[in-house]
């Protein structure tokens, strides 16, 4: 994925082509577009090839089953156009590796901890540990929610420099696009306040500049 | 799902004739057919839809997500005509809880823990608070290994009487039908024993034959 506007669109649209028109409207100003499994249910996984041919995507399926399961999900997501995956990391080493060998020239993003309430509950616990053996693997990035900027500080010291971390929560959900990217972030990922503003391609640009402008 | 056979086939397989080829061979010893992604991914969503007319189907998709993506997923299934899903436990109460409300007549099971070797590092850890979890939100049943009939024993235990056991792991993977129904199995989940099977339906009958002896 590229590193130009540091924005990525949360598509959590799941009519085909209210989603395809809106990534249509602002892929000038965001870097990728992450998509879930509502849409691929609603609109077949022939969307990733569409939208791929717009902007890069990435396939945030939360990929976590064993290590063969893991590897045909993956190569199916590569296979259909995706430059990117979001797998958890609570499954263990062996089924990362498995994502990321199926990756290809793929990057894989890895979910460290989830920021809903229930994420608290077990996931919070393992988040410093699944962030090294994210780094340990050779993933290409993690998953750390700007809502809790001091979690992306403390994950930041843990993955170093080389690797990417991407933020959701920004917008909507209460994070700031610039408080993410202070506390390290690489890349905000936003849905809400882009798809349902009256213009998504205005408020993805302001994002975009605010951020370039830190 | 109804509980006659006691038998479910795994449908590891992408290759969307030969799946409903399998599925309408075996359809008559088995109580349902288990699909994952890597089929939907290579098939289409409508491949649920058209299995559901030969057998119930459950959805392990292993959902894992925040509580609003999991209700999503969780509609999509039963819309295209699932009659279960299998979701993680380690995303907490809240998902937990959106999965089960969007099921409605349908029904969720919850992996309590995983049996491949990574498993172990996170999961297995978690695997009697996620099981009492499921239990206290109402979940219709939970996944636990038959390569391990003691952990089979110490999840019924903690679940009581009410709720299913589903078992993976019998066959190719060295888990014993009798011994995952002795340790308190409701169902076996049978994959490539049965679909790499000179016989498939031979061999589907004769370990229906094998649990109902018992």
């Amino acid at each position: 994925m590229r590193c130009e506007t540091r924005l990525v669109l949360a598509l959590d649209e799941t009519s085909p082509s209210k989603a395809l028109g809106l990534v249509d409207e602002v892929c000038g100003h965001i870097d990728a577009v992450k998509v879930n499994w509502p849409l691929v249910l609603s609109a077949g996984p022939e969307i990733i090839t569409t939208l791929s041919l717009l902007s890069d995507v990435i396939c945030d399926f939360k990929v976590a089953d064993i290590p063969n399961t893991d590897r045909l999900i993956v190569e199916g997501c590569m296979e259909l156009g995706a430059s990117a995956v979001i797998v958890h990391g609570f499954t263990g080493e062996d089924s990362l590796n498995a994502c990321l060998e199926a990756a290809g020239d793929g990057e894989v993003y890895v979910v460290t901890e989830m920021s809903h309430p229930g994420g608290e509950t077990f996931t919070s616990k393992h988040a410093e540990e699944i962030a090294a053996m994210a780094l340990e693997c050779g993933a290409h990035g993690i998953i750390a929610p700007a809502t809790r900027p001091e979690r992306l500080a403390a994950m930041r010291a843990i993955i170093g420099s080389t690797m990417r971390m991407l933020s959701p929560g920004v917008g909507a959900q209460g994070g700031s696009a610039a408080a993410a990217v202070n506390a390290g972030a690489d890349h905000v990922i936003v849905g809400r306040s882009i798809y349902q503003a009256d213009s998504p391609a205005s408020v993805a640009r302001s994002i975009a500049e605010e951020i370039s402008s830190l």
